[in-house]
């Protein structure tokens, strides 16, 4: 098995360079770390999620049956002209990873891009928008709740951070690799709603309606089956971390709703009230 | 007005070093920055529930009405053996400071500290109790939704994490002031839930009962009143970000719940974990 053991390798300094967002921009790809990771990516490679640039892999430090198994299987597809897997010196395998005490594996990835256009109600029943977020943690967190509740995706509106940093991925647990995430301007989102009838959920501390007491919807072809009957096609909203929803983005929601918030602190960390809102409109919705 | 021009003055110094962890326990010592987080800081210290050592702040970065307030507050206070507040000019703020773009003020503040002995279901209705969580952002949003909720607390069980690391204090939102934070062991807590009669919730993504379906409990001398009814005093117990709980601390559970997980991932980031079944306690709760 031949080992690349220099650092400037061009592919050890191409992957390496993907630590940085410009680099990431510029060729369209992320890294992926980490054993369970690169096998969520696999996995969502073989069923088309996303596509998988390459493989990196320090034998000496990667222990693991699965994934030496997972590298097995890559490189047999290889044949096929699969995803190239290079073996690497522990070395030149920490100069790309990013923490301490990698696992000796790593993915250069390419993530699947969606427009809004392309997403209606049959194929993106019910979702997140945040609105200009602020930390690449929360994004993966919330990505993570998304798929915990079978929600269909992410979009991210007037976003100026790079969804595919590596502490999103991270925390993403992999959901990162399987749903769609879609960057939109606030405007492109306002008419998408309208066009496609989403009815839209915001959140703020001053609203009058609990968010355990939706309004039934006024929608004259259903009935209400709960006593918080969240509507799909629906979005739950969300503002940035610093400011929640200014007035303008709050204007377009149909129904703005109120978490308790019985102590001084008035607003929840965003993933978890993303996560508490998820929660009340999979239980809660029709 | 005398400005503290050079970092290696001793009250410098000391307040750097608090970046580290070795000399916030040596010193029972940390740092609180920015104007809302300093302000959430003399307040609990006003109200008794954190001691203040002093304040640092640049007025060359300071601009806030609000902060330069404070500081004057302090400052008239200080002829009665109150906060010593230092003016530093923005060189030494910056060295001391952990963001870049300092607000310009800073507090050194000694949290007070709670025995488990001390806390009872009179005083300590409910809480989060987490087995050595890792991530020091998680802990301070736990704090934050315990505080929304209303809730009493947090428990932290054979935990290894700083919890007045940097990260853990701005993801509070202050709610660190607030709050009893006490360590002990897991062996203890086991006692304590015990001999003071806490019911305690654990999660598991294979638990048969749905978190929203708690069975009523069977404590003859209260009425059910409603479909998921939470028993205080009661305890919300986490295991660690990596493993949940393990079959050990699940065993002193009274319910193991499950949320629902109906993607891949088979957990949420704990933060949100947490968050979720606080307010599901919140309503839930008798």
């Amino acid at each position: 098995m031949d080992l690349i053991s220099s650092r400037t390798n061009p592919k050890i300094k191409q992957a390496r360079a993907l630590r940085g967002r410009q680099s990431r921009q510029r060729n369209g790809l992320f890294l992926v770390e980490g054993i369970f990771q690169v096998g969520e990516a696999v996995a969502a490679a073989q069923a088309g999620r996303l596509a998988l640039d390459s493989i990196f892999y320090a034998p000496e430090l990667l222990k693991s049956e699965f994934a030496l198994e997972l590298v097995r299987g890559l490189r047999v597809e290889h044949g096929a002209a699969s995803v190239p897997c290079y073996a690497v010196t522990r070395q030149v395998f920490e100069s790309i990873a990013d923490k301490e005490n990698p696992q000796g594996i790593l993915a250069v990835a390419r993530p699947t891009h969606y427009d809004l256009g392309v997403l209606n109600p049959s194929n993106f029943s019910w979702g997140v928008a945040l609105v200009s977020p602020q930390d690449p943690g929360n994004l993966g967190a919330i990505l993570r709740s998304i798929d915990a509740v079978g929600a269909s995706g992410l979009l991210l509106l007037d976003c100026s951070l790079d969804p595919y940093h590596p502490s999103a991925v991270r925390a993403s647990m992999g959901a990162l690799f399987w749903y769609p995430l879609v960057q939109a301007s606030f405007a492109e989102f306002t008419s998408w709603v309208k066009e496609r009838g989403y009815t839209v959920y915001g959140t703020s501390a001053h609203a009058p309606t609990d968010y355990r007491q939706v309004p039934p919807s006024d929608l004259p072809d259903r009935q209400s089956r709960s006593a918080h009957p969240y509507t799909k096609p629906m979005i739950l909203l969300l503002g940035s971390e610093r400011q929640g929803l200014t007035e303008e983005q709050a204007s377009i929601c149909h129904h703005i709703l109120r978490m308790p918030m019985r102590g001084r602190v008035t607003s929840l960390n965003l993933a978890v009230a993303a996560g508490v809102m998820l929660y009340a409109m999979l239980e809660g919705g029709n």
